[in-house]
């Protein structure tokens, strides 16, 4: 790696995560391309690296979708006022922060409308003109769009006031089914973040406190990063009945009967990207999990303006890519130390080193991102060889995160060990709690830390709730949170 | 087919074309249920059936783009006042029919921002941050998103306050570069168009009028629908400097000179579903090509309650799955005659029928919706045959509607001739042109024909301009159009 080292300085520096964390993020965005401020304050450009990374992302979470039954479709982006202010609990939730139009060319409008910060109103609105019969349930949509929420203080891809999101909305017959759907959609979040992204999660129920605006029960998935704070990486709420009487979407039973439908709602972001990012990355940059990344193989010529050398890369990338591997021959004018450490930047999980003398021997060196480690490999076991460390590459990854989750995973029953583990070792707390709002709100206002989540999984560290000493009833994952 | 006609009152009724073509076309959105009316005014929802085509033509386009070395990124959904303004020609173009949003919550912002009725300005202001050197071209970048136009009458599909679309987005360091992309991209449409629409185009370049605002060139394919009237189907245009000096979009070439760099844009949107509609559908509703069609083969089971009968339909469906096509069956508890009509309706291009004395028989009939042709097909020979007809479904559709184009392009020579054709027997109408603009407005004034473009294909039919008899410099396509 000496060379990769000696030829840091070419490629522009990434700040030390122990020396600042934010700003060492703020770089990795940056330099590895994902992702550029915008003249729109609070909007950012999702560049081209960036962007390849949620397509994969749709293309895999749309698969999953769809093998529930699922089927996409698009609403409009604006809620007029009056629809928006149909549910009073939604309405309050998201009235704040919203974008407002008042004008259409030059002419002010008679209603204003906002962009859409989320689509219960528009799904409840549509849901209540075509659901007539049971025959007509369920209704499992989903869309893929943006959403505007007018934030204060914004971060690439963590909180901006424009993201990516998909959100599906679904109608039942049934309480019952309403609830396995949520649940269900929650548990396609979990096998994804943790299959596809190596990123473990702690499922769980939010308290009342954390609950999205209209739903009897919010279900979350949370995410550990590198420095301790917690991401909440995708949601799935339990309406009851409350939109559909809000809007009235009712059906005709099969006993001819008039019912409220039940219904769901469930999102995850272009916040995800940066999970991958804090879970992952150390101080050369982004890592990439294979399944997720854009590039999973970076072919870096060595000499390659001597005869030949360009000609066998190519030849190896085509070779791969017929073998289904997403492969590129990075054939710039640059010095094979600038490539390398280019490479780990953009967090391509292998790379395939070859210039004159390996094609003599017949072979080439493949050197991991996430390990380091570096092995010869011959040209005729390339292929194999490739998938298998592809394949040990997104194992040992999803190991590491889980190692690191756990080594962060703490148990406190007194205030002053929570406020000491958030304090100096940084990560989960675990703890009972009585159940009451006030000492979820006394928490917060003492530690910094929030509930994270109910989580299925429950434990029983003590008798009593940790802030009040009351009986508890609940333990709870408490963390500072991004 | 005497059943289906028995059981057409089952399915609801279709306006005839010949009766109110409109109608028709609104019928066809409905019953089909590609999309549905909002209540946002001027916005559409747009439906699981229709949304489907839709991806469809993503993931046919986005392949042939990034075939052509295109990556996708992108941008905000907002553009501040300064920012739109930056460019002359295009400002004018577009203000006038942008949404404005004012307030961020509760606050008034300090600037106006609309909601992007294209992204040119974003783009720019973009390329202008990141574009340095000549290493750093070309830039081919595109995005799926949906863009906001505030028109005064709207139709779904065909015009809407809101719509999806892809916009593409290039810079380049000649200009020859540039005009080669931009003939690329349009060459792109067409034969996407063509090949997997089954819809017959013509190329050509709009006239100085007709053309995108700020644009130095545009070209275009037009499509020609089933009632006679033209429809732009995918624009490309070429930009020449313009916005390069407007925004400041230098780069160092070799010579270590400053220029400025060359540029493109080219867009298709969710437009096009409305000529996929009006040139193929007909009497019984939508005829969807079965390359885009999301449903390519309906099996329809008779008698489904007979055992056997629905385990057969299911079984030939997973083997027809496994050879690669599209299929579902039509398990609901409704007569076959409903089904075929509906079938017919939606317009999945062929169905199957199959019932227990088929079954016996090991066979079952295959009926294509374009010719209504039936055959009976052994099961062992199944999936060979229908990938066989899909195939000439395809091409007949294809030579069906280039027939059509070919008996609705006329020439004529005088302003009589073209006003006799477009009133009777509807087309396009080819003429020569002397190039002026006045000539242009005059045409449009008294016939209510556009020039839809200056195709490839010269032709000379006469000397002189077909308005005021000066020389004629062109040969002009011209329509009425939606």
């Amino acid at each position: 790696m000496a060379e990769t080292k000696d030829n840091k300085k070419l490629v522009e520096e990434i700040t030390p995560m122990e020396e600042d964390f934010a700003q060492w993020y703020t770089d990795v965005v940056k330099k590895a391309e994902l992702c550029d401020y915008s003249s729109v304050k609070g909007c950012m450009v999702i560049e081209p690296a960036g962007f390849a990374i949620w397509e994969n992302i749709q293309k895999e979470l749309d698969r999953r979708f769809k093998e529930t039954g699922v089927e996409n479709c698009y609403m409009p982006i604006f809620i007029p006022e009056s629809l928006l202010q149909k549910e009073k609990d939604h309405v309050e939730g998201f009235a704040p922060e919203v974008a407002w139009v008042t004008h259409g060319g030059s002419e002010q409008l008679q209603e204003r409308l906002c962009v859409r910060p989320t689509s219960e109103t528009l799904f409840c609105d549509y849901y209540q003109r075509v659901i007539q019969s049971y025959r007509d349930l369920p209704k499992c949509y989903n869309q893929w769009c943006s959403v505007v929420r007018w934030e204060k203080t914004t971060r690439p891809f963590l909180r901006s006031r424009e993201f990516l999101w998909q959100e599906g909305h679904t109608a039942h017959a049934t309480a019952e089914e309403a609830e396995e759907r949520t649940r269900l959609m929650l548990n396609v979040y979990a096998d994804f973040c943790e299959e596809v992204l190596a990123i473990p999660v702690v499922r769980g129920q939010k308290t009342e406190k954390e609950r999205f605006a209209g739903a009897e029960a919010t279900y979350t998935i949370e995410a550990l990063m590198h420095d301790g704070q917690a991401l909440q990486s995708g949601t799935s709420h339990n309406f009851g009945d409350g939109f559909a009487r809000a809007f009235g979407i009712q059906y005709t039973d099969k006993d001819n009967k008039l019912q409220y439908v039940h219904q769901t709602s469930w999102g995850l972001s272009t916040r995800i990207i940066g999970a991958i990012i804090m879970v992952h990355g150390d101080d050369d940059g982004l890592k990439l999990p294979p399944r997720i990344a854009p590039v999973q193989v970076m072919i870096c010529p060595i000499m390659q303006k001597k005869e030949g050398v360009l000609q066998k890369a190519d030849e190896i990338r085509d070779e791969l890519i017929k073998a289904g591997f997403r492969v590129k021959v990075d054939d710039r004018d640059k010095n094979p130390g600038f490539k390398f450490a280019d490479c780990e930047m953009r967090g391509i999980p292998l790379r395939i080193e070859i210039g004159p003398r390996d094609i003599e021997n017949g072979e080439a060196v493949l050197v991991r991102r996430d390990t380091r480690e570096k092995e010869t490999v011959s040209f005729a076991d390339l292929s194999r060889r490739v998938g298998e460390l592809l394949e040990s590459i997104q194992n040992d990854m999803y190991e590491h995160a889980k190692a690191h989750l756990d080594a962060h995973t703490f148990s406190a029953t007194t205030m002053d060990e929570m406020e000491e583990i958030l304090d100096t070792k940084k990560g989960f707390v675990k703890a009972m709690w009585c159940g009451c709002r006030e000492c979820e709100d006394a928490i917060k206002e003492k530690t910094g830390a929030t509930s994270r989540c109910i989580p299925f999984k429950q434990e029983k560290l003590s008798d009593t709730c940790i802030y009040c000493g009351k009986p508890a009833q609940k333990m709870v994952y408490f963390g500072r949170a991004y």
